[in-house]
């Protein structure tokens, strides 16, 4: 394939620094940035490399047609979404045709339940990707607790807040160290979900790990109902320490 | 608390573009440095950080009594481990409490089945300990498949290859992305298992990853009863995605 890359760059959970000396190296060089936002909003993928950006950049921001606004069953959302990642891809590969690279700003690590993804399945065999990876924001979160998440033979399962209570509590109950994202208006269903597995006491909720405003909670001192966005859920594994 | 701090500096997955900014500036200004490494071996964690550790620099290598010579199951495997870590953070505390920053270099992200981990645990709440999250290998390999790991609502399951059969296809039947860590000399039984659950098909081996000498490989393509110790297996979710 000929013409640009398109670089699919994850940034890391939000504290520049915890970016790589690859995304920041690609960042300075780059003259196309790419990046999604809610409308109104300036995005945290684009808030974090405020400082690594060259001034001359040409930015594309992507704004989301609709986010919550439309509940996740509705057809319609899917319809929206859709055109809308089809468009933000054919603007991309129009760039990448005449040969520019674009960087796409990537909350986290790209391939890890991240937007770049839908980008990625449209462009990928078209024009040239690569993808860089980057720090979860679930490492920035047990990081943040202070405590090793996994030990020896732990098992480590990542659920999304949006599951139905039934399933969490059916993950919740098999594993040793837990992970839950997407809390957000999850957070009391999985409140529930967690007391009924047993877990409740052993949970942190950590709300934007590495940005601004970091907090790390014991659940059972939180009164809250929602969450921010970026909360994650931390129950450590207790395996085998030497 | 005064004294030096000891930090735990996640290095990631290999490449040393995929330090992180932070762990980058803390190594060049860094005047200990200490890091695990086998008898006999550079270490891989010393090898990734070559070039950006000051020439200066006073190393620390912590050097393994026993590794793979002795089972796991075996009571003096836990004896002599336990000691060694001991001795390591005995010097560290030294070090700190002589004023002295210690940079402790860990592969992948310190938090997430680090050696890390042990001396952490003998050192938090005694001298000043930091901790610097980094990419996990997991990250590098599921990178390397050029596929997203997790969409939408999937579940991700970490699973140590170390488990025993039943408790691997019992975990692996449950979930809809799967990585496997720990895979060594346990690939023959990971195979078994992922055949018990049906996934065989759907599993990538990735040795290696973001090293010299990465190999992606579709697991019905191996041919081994073995894998090296850097080796990540992965099998991709397939949830929602407009
Ligand atoms: C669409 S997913 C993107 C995940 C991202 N690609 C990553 O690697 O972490 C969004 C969810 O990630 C979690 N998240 C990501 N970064 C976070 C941070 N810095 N602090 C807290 N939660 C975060 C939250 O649970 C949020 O709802
Ligand atoms: C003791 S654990 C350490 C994990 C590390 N702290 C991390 O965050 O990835 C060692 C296991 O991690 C996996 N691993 C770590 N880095 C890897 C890489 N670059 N390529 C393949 N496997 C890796 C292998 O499965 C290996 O057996």
């Amino acid at each position: 394939m000929t013409g640009g890359t398109i670089y699919g760059v994850g940034l890391g959970p939000g504290d520049p620094e915890l970016m790589s000396v690859r995304a920041d190296r690609l960042l300075r060089n780059a003259r196309h940035v790419a990046f999604f936002r809610k409308a109104g909003r300036a995005g945290q993928a684009r808030r974090i490399v405020d400082a690594n950006i060259a001034p001359e950049a040409i930015e594309f921001p992507m704004e989301y047609p609709v986010t919550t606004e439309i509940p996740l069953g509705d057809p319609r959302y899917n319809q929206i979404l859709s055109g809308f990642y089809e468009d933000c891809a054919a603007h991309l590969r129009g760039l990448a045709n005449q040969g520019e690279d674009v960087v796409v700003l990537c909350e986290g690590d790209p391939f890890f339940y991240g937007s770049f993804m839908h980008l990625h399945s449209r462009l990928a065999g078209v024009v040239q990707v690569e993808v860089v990876p980057a720090i979860t924001g679930m490492s920035a979160a047990w990081t943040a607790t202070g405590q090793p998440v996994t030990w020896g033979d732990d098992v480590l399962t990542v659920l999304p807040g949006t599951l139905a209570e039934e399933e969490l509590v059916d993950h919740m109950q098999r594993t040793d160290a837990l992970v839950v994202m997407k809390i957000g208006r999850n957070l009391a269903k999985v409140k529930r979900a967690l007391d009924r597995a047993g877990l409740s006491e052993r949970a942190w909720l950590v709300e934007y790990a590495a940005m601004a405003g970091q907090t790390v909670t014991r659940l059972v001192e939180s009164r809250c109902e929602t969450a921010p966005y970026f909360s994650i859920l931390i129950v450590h594994g207790q395996g085998r320490r030497p």
